[in-house]
């Protein structure tokens, strides 16, 4: 056996464990360094990046102003491969140091909300959209949103990791995150063949939850792990995906507080409509 | 280097791959075999193991008998080492497969009820107890609670695994999953250094999730990794979760649905409150 590696009685931390994102784990939490946070002028302040758990917040947002509702909103950019989730205004407001985190000057005494499941069931309560308020309806959109919230570690912080970014191969972390990554999709596969959406015929904040993971990585926009992982096997997933995709406030929400990919997937602060529509018009028809 | 592995074009499934769980992991969701349920005589049909995922709902459970509530329940064992999760009769509760789900007979369809804090959220408002209706102690418990939901699969999918149950020690998995488990305790403790309870100054369903893993976890009852950790670092980890032991439903909700430990703390099937009475009782004094 090649691996003769034995656990230490007690672990020490040693910098140079960790890949591509080595700079950015700690095994402690905290502010590593003083900085305040930009707040603009509307009511909702999002920091966040344009990652699938940042996506969830500005699809939100976008599909609550396509419903009519007030929920214009500033989302700046908070660069975590830069550190800055580790600023101390950042930090005030969520000591998990993970983005999305919102704040609502509207509210009573703006409470920082982080967590993007927790900012989704404010934002849903908030403005009473996307979260039926009882029944099985209620039931089925928390089931979902729960079981993204418990799964997409193991497709992030699991295979994500693994498969993209850690500096060698592990082949048994590999195999072991795949066949979880695989099994996930395909019990939201099934779920999806007899419902249009996943809690039922309905949008809901499980679907904006569930796309930003699942659905970019049907559509083979994470991880470059299409083929990996045969992604077109699961056709619900696919024909759920695309339907999402095809919705104006996926496409807006989308490009928010990115500054990767094509020119009109890039707005690393949002402030307005405009702010928007400037960059998808860059888009090539 | 030693670690000469490049995955394939196209994963495949190798059944020799996965540890400790091999038997139980696979690429694909659904039944394996018939079998039907139990049905017990309360309206909540509890169906479980007395994982920390699990004993968050005996805990809720017993939390609300003991403030008076109509929470009367029995809870039936899902050995997820036997593979009592694939039978058709649990498949059909939970398509994902995990323990626990509930079903409440006394609700209009009877839905059934997966993901632990999906259920910790519909028990809570069904009894209108450990949830707070609104303002900033509803984001506060939220928060906790979809942060236990997003992070204790880095401790239990990702530590647990690697430090306890994987076919080897990789070094690089410990590290990662380590540094992440102790960077999380750290979070933990510095939000209970100021607020008693995890989400402010009343117990709330976010203690009750977050206990069974990241309190056991500090007292020593997880993985053995209590040295390891160094868990006793953690000083307001360590008081709350001493204080959380202290309830009696804490205690009583922790043995349900168990086949290992002392034989004080094993209970396969709970029918009523003098099932968990007998089995503490043997408690030497």
């Amino acid at each position: 056996m090649e691996n003769q590696y034995t656990p230490p009685k007690i672990w020490t931390h040693n910098d140079d464990n960790g890949g591509a994102w080595a700079s950015v784990n700690r095994p402690i939490s905290g502010a590593t360094h003083e900085k305040t946070l930009p707040i603009g002028k509307h009511a909702l302040q999002l920091y966040s990046m344009g990652t699938p758990n940042g996506q969830k917040i500005t699809i939100m947002l976008e599909e609550l102003l396509a419903l009519g509702k007030n929920a214009e909103y500033d989302a700046h950019m908070i660069n975590i491969g830069n550190g800055d989730q580790f600023s101390s205004g950042f930090v005030a407001l969520n000591p998990n140091s993970k983005i999305p985190a919102l704040v609502d000057h509207a509210s009573e005494t703006a409470e920082p909300i982080f967590e993007s499941a927790s900012i989704l069931v404010y934002l849903a309560e908030k403005f009473d959209a996307l979260l039926p308020k009882d029944g099985a309806k209620r039931i089925h959109v928390f089931n979902w949103l729960f079981w993204l919230h418990g799964s997409a570690p193991y497709l992030g912080g699991g295979f994500g990791h693994f498969y993209a970014y850690a500096p060698e191969k592990f082949e048994y972390a590999i195999n072991r995150f795949t066949m979880e990554t695989k099994r996930q999709l395909d019990v939201l596969d099934k779920q999806l063949a007899n419902h249009e959406f996943v809690a039922g015929n309905e949008l809901s904040i499980a679907d904006i939850a569930i796309w930003p993971w699942y659905g970019n990585l049907a559509l083979g926009n994470l991880y470059d792990a299409k083929d990996f992982l045969q992604v077109h096997e699961y056709s619900h997933v696919q024909c759920w995906a695309k339907a999402m995709l095809a919705r104006t406030a996926v496409q807006r929400g989308s490009i928010v507080n990115r500054s990767w990919g094509e020119p009109w997937e890039q707005l690393e602060n949002r402030h307005s409509a405009e702010d928007i529509d400037k960059v998808l018009a860059l888009k090539p028809v």
